[in-house]
């Protein structure tokens, strides 16, 4: 099917090495290479390819398996790294602005390498830079160059040691100084009053150093303090160019939003890497069969595809739509760089916030569990460390913490709608927002009476059939978590008291079901648009259905307990139609993989190569770790002929 | 209340130092140290308290904070601390066959130390000594001794690198010879014909290393064969002392079950240490409040609750579970020493291999959830190396797959239960077990008739309502499964196709759903005796309640479409009833958390430590840490003077 690529580059989109999963490609309804250029647009394509390739053929960036690098010699490594991402300049500040979508690819490419490396990047140039960039004025940007060459480094510091999540209780009050930051910059050695350290050794992300820094009685000069939303006159007062503090606080929540989109970026990547790895050992892995002498390969399993193909699925719909809100966000962005003081703006910057504050739980959890099940359907291979299913899971667990752990975050997006809720009660307001994602909601009466009428897994197979029951959840979970929150403050609970007694019950689903709704809705959207590739609409249209409709049989329970679901059969109809999918997607699965992928230097892992060779690969990377064959150097010592010491029980 | 512990000597159960958790621990409804007498009796406890002082006062098991050790320093201290252990000689073969439990006790105050070193000392006492020991004859039982003195050491070789879970289908058809041990006694090196190496780094237990071997055309002495079910003569002819292949395979089945059975106990010791410094880490940290000035401890956040509190119900009801099952095996153990041939006997062994192959998939998956969400409820603090989590949740990693994939092994047991049902169609014979987890299904025309009849939360919280619920879902998807297979079949599957076609669906859930139900039992049994101290009662209760309900509402989508579920009250009853078990138990959590924990040297986490004194312990513990304030030694080529080289763009 490859003749049907139109613009297909074949020095772009190489044919993968022939070998054993040569019989999945065949069978694909679909040619990769196309969908590869729907995704992506050949201009992307190319720009990884540069990133890519630029990384493969710099020693600095060699694979040294088997090699156990020290805590110091790993964050030398990455410095030096991400010292040599600026150096090769793949993407200028201006080409930020005009093409943002490549800032996540460069992100990903990045993270595909070593998440430490993008992590590093982003806090380098994203948080550190770009908090400079857009909030400082004219007396900082001399700094913005040398930042882009690591001539100066910056660092991220909000939490306490026993403030995190509350940071407005944060007891800090000396301001930090970009400028010097913190140590002398000829010695880099601490300045006075000032005392800095390492935490030490975390569970993942260890190329990235985090310190901490103690502040005692530092003066910091009022020059350095970041001026362009607030500032303080040599007279020592405090201006703000915003009128009003709800306004001001609408645009800092989109600089918060910047990294929590980000991180929905970071763990799709991880996420990648670990269904690619997965799914290519499930291919050429073979354990029983029918009969005694044929053994079959393990992604022919019911179970193998159940476990594995609805992350393949949610890959696809979470990586769309982290996308469109990266977009969103540039258009938040852009009103905010223009002087924008408008209601919209502000509206838009509440309702990123809050599809932001979810969608960076769903994705991180999603690829949290992804990973451990990816883990685990690669059994004993999958435990290895040089399969790297573990430094994924490792690296991507941080996601699940900062910038507001997960669990707390959810409460933004509850709060959001219960808000717009209780504005409609009180003031007869419509539900509006700039995105559209909750105009649904004003038919609110109408949905809650709505039930699922689909009775044939045939009719199940659709991303349709779960958008109109994820809506009826949403506007039931919001009713119930509303009506529930205020029956509280009835029986004498305090705002504080009544939302945490809803959160675990009601606030937490109705904020996963709205992210989740959501991200079926853009998903489903983009799949039907009329200009998706005729040869296309099928696969994709199944991925859309899978996604949605596993991600919505978490919450079966909820639509017996309302009333949506009723009786034995809908529930069956939906498992079946998630087993349905899952099937008619595993002799896709390979070559939806081929799609999300990156080269096999980039992947790193013997299992996962595009070549299917699985046993030859494993076999080559054991022996290529220094010492696997040799006799381990402190056995000398436990030589039979040495005495063994007496019981010491008597000792005890 | 201290003063009401009857026989409770202070040295074997010291007072707590004073601090931060005092407040919980005055508000707890019983005393920690009589229910710590009650879980475990007097000898138990003396016992724990001589192995654990052994480790603490022994420099060869000296903690290192912050050092980095290499993986084959790792491998050498793990073996020479197992070595230690056997000179100790806690626990003599005799006393092995004596006090089984002793074993587990053994096994888990080991592994709370690490795991590395308590899997190899179960390989190596249990899995290679207690094969020579029991399927070995008279002439080898020399060896014995030397196993036991580490003179020899052993491995286990089951695995091909391509056949895992298919043992059957294995193609090696030499045999192992543990007598030379595939390298010379001399100088360790292998012996000819044999390969062997390494296979390099694992996600976790790196102490232990594992290995591969080639064996090509290598002769073994037919004395070396373990001959005491099967033997091979001097002319070469097979001779087995069992009359019949399907006794000799349930014998077989009895020893698969003691590793699995061992790892149940493994996988509950490192949720314990994961919940122990979650939960006290959880009632020192503040964070947010009522109002402004005042923050409150995050446990006492219902979101928090829910998330730890039935990770230490689960703990309770499956340490018990263990140890029951693991008094179970040496009752089948017993009978095959002593020559039973029985039809009991031969069903003891089917019925504890049922519950063994699913119990090891419910405690591992458990603990891999349960430290998940306990790294993830100490936000930052819990993704710091240095607080164990991380270590906790890789060591724990493989239990979920050697000794058998988790979910290929949930098909024993269903297919256990299958086979049950077939019989009692065809035959008309009764569901009878020796260990009575079946016996109930006599009645499943009846049970299935029943519904959810509880109408108050008050209601609902003792696990006699979950074990109810839990009968009637056995019974259900028991039903289900089988008319689902038959219909599989009769639609042209072969049993093969049949089989797979149904596991996701239904063989999964059900095999669940027993193995959960047997636990529930066993506990909610265990804490209605009437030995049970009056003043335990109360909070043994609410354990076994939280689990029970905490499991079962997992299912609830499957109560409401079996339709023992009806109506919006059953389903919000279940969950209303969980998040007050939760609030109930919260006061109580720090005491049974001191019930569990082992001494703060063995726990070896800062924020877990007794005195709750949680930052300054975590600040003491970074600057032991070698380096912590030191300026890293490769930053001076980082000296801003050295200028940095020109973009690379153009060598693209």
């Amino acid at each position: 099917m490859a003749s049907t690529v139109e613009g297909g580059d074949t020095a772009l989109l190489p044919e993968f090495p022939r070998g054993p999963l040569d019989a999945y490609r065949a069978r694909a309804s679909f040619s990769w290479k196309e969908l590869a250029l729907f995704t992506e647009g050949e201009d992307m394509l190319r720009f990884k390819k540069t990133i890519f390739s630029a990384l493969e053929n710099d020693p600095l960036f060699a694979r040294s398996p088997g090699a156990d690098l020290s805590l110091e010699k790993y964050r030398e490594l990455n410095f030096l790294r991400c010292r040599r991402i600026f150096e090769y300049d793949f993407l200028s500040v201006e080409d930020m602005f005009k093409s943002p979508l490549k800032v996540l690819t460069l992100i990903q490419c990045l993270g595909m390498y070593d998440c430490s490396l993008a992590a590093k990047y982003l806090i380098h140039s994203l948080v550190f830079g770009s908090a400079i960039y857009s909030s400082g004025s004219e007396r900082h940007l001399t700094y913005i160059q040398k930042i882009f060459r690591m001539e100066i480094f910056g660092c991220f510091a909000l939490t306490e040691l026993s403030h995190g999540s509350n940071t407005k209780a944060i007891r800090t009050t000396a301001h930090y100084d970009p400028a010097t930051e913190i140590r002398d910059p000829k010695t880099l050695l601490p300045m006075p009053g000032v005392m800095v350290g390492d935490i030490g050794k975390k569970l993942g992300q260890n190329g990235l150093d985090n310190g901490f820094a103690m502040f005692h009685k530092v003066r910091v000069p009022r020059q350095s303090l970041l001026n362009r939303m607030g500032d303080v006159t040599p007279e020592g007062t405090y201006v703000s160019s915003f009128k009003d503090v709800r306004q001001h606080f609408g645009a800092t929540l989109g600089s918060l939003s910047w990294s929590r989109v980000s991180i929905v970026s970071l763990a799709i990547l991880n996420l990648k890497l670990a269904v690619a790895i997965a799914l290519r050992f499930s291919a050429t892995r073979r354990q029983f069969g029918p009969t005694e002498e044929e053994e079959i390969p393990v992604l022919e399993y019911p179970m193998q595809q159940w476990r594995l193909l609805p992350y393949l699925a949610a890959i696809y719909a979470l990586d769309h739509f982290s996308k469109s809100l990266f977009l969103d966000l540039m258009e938040l962005q852009q009103g905010l760089a223009s002087g924008d003081r408008s209601t919209r703006q502000a509206e838009l910057g509440r309702e990123i916030h809050a599809l932001a504050s979810a969608s960076k739980p769903l994705a991180s959890w999603t690829t949290q569990q992804g990973i451990q099940e990816c883990r685990e359907a690669c059994g004993g291979h999958g435990y290895l460390a040089m399969n790297r299913l573990g430094v994924l899971r490792d690296d991507n667990d941080p996601n699940c913490t900062y910038e507001g752990d997960n669990n707390i975050l959810l409460q933004q997006t509850s709060n959001y709608l219960l808000g717009l809720l209780a504005h409609q009660v009180q003031d007869g307001a419509c539900f509006r927002s700039p995105l559209k994602s909750v105009d649904f909601l004003d038919a609110y009466p109408g949905i809650l009476d709505q039930k699922f009428e689909v009775s044939s897994v045939a009719d199940c197979l659709d991303s349709a059939v779960a958008l109109a029951a994820y809506k009826w959840l949403v506007c039931y979970l919001l009713r119930e978590t509303y009506q529930k929150l205020n029956q509280e403050k009835r029986s004498g609970s305090s705002d504080f008291e009544a939302r945490n007694k809803c959160q675990v019950s009601h606030g937490r689903p109705l904020a996963l079901a709205f992210v989740e709704l959501t991200v079926v809705q853009r998903f489903h959207e983009h799949v039907h648009q009329p200009c998706v590739p005729p040869s296309l609409r099928a696969v994709l249209g199944r991925l859309s259905a899978l996604y949605a409709l596993w991600s919505l049989s978490r919450h079966a329970a909820l639509l017996y307990r309302g009333g949506y679901f009723s009786g034995e059969q809908a529930g069956e109809v939906l498992e079946s139609a998630v087993l349905a999918l899952c099937s008619q997607l595993k002799d896709d699965a390979v070559a939806l993989v081929d799609v999300i992928a990156p080269p096999d230097f980039i992947l790193d892992s013997p299992i996962g190569r595009a070549d299917g060779e699985l046993y030859k690969n494993l076999w080559g990377a054991i022996l290529q770790e220094s010492k696997a064959l040799e006799r381990a150097s402190w056995w000398p010592e436990f030589s039979v002929n040495k005495p063994v010491i007496g019981s010491l029980k008597s000792k005890l």
